[in-house]
């Protein structure tokens, strides 16, 4: 049984604390591909990701589906509603099989209550998401869709990126789900990392999607941009 | 000397723990038009809002200026900073005349974890910005400038509608403000105000904008997506 102690926001609990939390979670598996969170339900659970990975989708009002997040082991989901007693804000299902310990809304408050440290721990990564949430919005509001893309691949390039300026993508970028991420089409992704091959400014090996010089993307995205 | 209790994340302090926030407070007074955060300085500190109204401007790769959001008496920006030590994410100017008080990062650290009631705050307006946020991704990726535009204008009047389903935003919204907020340009929202003004979806009248039937304006926007 996969230990409390993986969970992000319960980093800095000790053995005791742990185990009382414990006693307040139920586990649950799903199967790769179920829904975890449907925005129609009336719970407000906190799902703590204990293994496996799950993606959380939100929907426009035309119906079209917009990739908001990919969480893994040791991540959070459905917080908001625990936070705010407000309706799901998105979808999640899980990508792959996937544990979970569920948290009732009360519970939650209580540990974050009881706990500086998880209460910190929740900001971070509250802060965390805000971040990439206003970085989504300037880019979605004014870059094109295949701007939108080189600049995905380079901010995961520049996170991984080695004392040469290489980086390796390992594994490859699936093309669906960065069309979702940055609110484009599988087929845009595809066209844009064809055209960035050509160019030598990524390739594909064995490991993964190999960035050889990480500036020299930056730069061509600034100059695709002005 | 406007008192801290205004402020929303110390809403649930009494006097002594207020009077020991206070001892860690440098208040500042900032004009109209100045600039209160710059993303180039070297400082984490978290600014509360005791009076006046603040603007967060983001800008993208080719410069343009983005709104992400309007802040009054009360409010509390550059926490994210101060929470996870990361360089400034946007720039804060003051819209009126502003009184605010500084906290450094230290200190924001300290209240927050002493009083598990401040740290709840914060968590709620995390997740405030974060639902806000989520629903501005949706809108940005799907929608176009127009639908954009009443889509803003629905969710204000959804806001403060009455039991006749009826709404008056007061004062009337600036089209300059509507357009840094949903990403888009001064023209373009005179030009949609205009048209929804010739169908009486919206008129202005003493107090404000009056949108005599909201269900209406909701349909209009359905139909305009569709």
């Amino acid at each position: 049984m996969t230990k409390l102690s993986v969970v992000g926001i319960f980093a800095n609990l000790d053995e005791d604390a742990l185990g009382d939390v414990e006693r307040h979670i139920n586990r649950k598996t799903y199967a790769a591909g179920a829904q975890i969170i449907e925005p129609e339900a009336d719970s407000s659970d906190v799902y703590l990701i204990l293994s496996g990975r799950v993606r959380i989708v939100n929907y426009s009002l035309s119906g079209r589906e917009i990739t908001l997040e990919e969480i893994g082991a040791g991540g959070c989901v459905g917080q908001l509603s625990a936070i705010d007693g407000e309706p799901r804000s998105a979808c999640v299902f899980a990508v792959d099989d996937t544990d979970v310990g569920i948290l009732s809304p009360a519970n939650f408050e209580k540990v974050v209550k009881s706990h500086p440290s998880v209460a910190w721990n929740v900001i971070s990564e509250l802060a965390r998401i805000v971040r990439t949430s206003t970085r989504r919005i300037v880019d979605v509001s004014t870059l094109g869709a295949n701007e939108r893309v080189i600049a995905e691949i380079l901010r995961r390039a520049q996170q991984v990126c080695d004392d040469k300026g290489a980086a390796t993508l390992s594994p490859v970028p699936v093309h669906s789900e960065v069309a979702g991420r940055v609110s484009t089409s599988r087929e845009t992704v595809a066209r844009v990392m064809g055209s960035l091959g050509r160019k030598g400014l990524v390739n594909k090996i064995d490991s993964g999607l190999h960035v050889p010089d990480v500036r020299r993307l930056e730069e061509f995205l600034s100059e695709s941009i002005h």
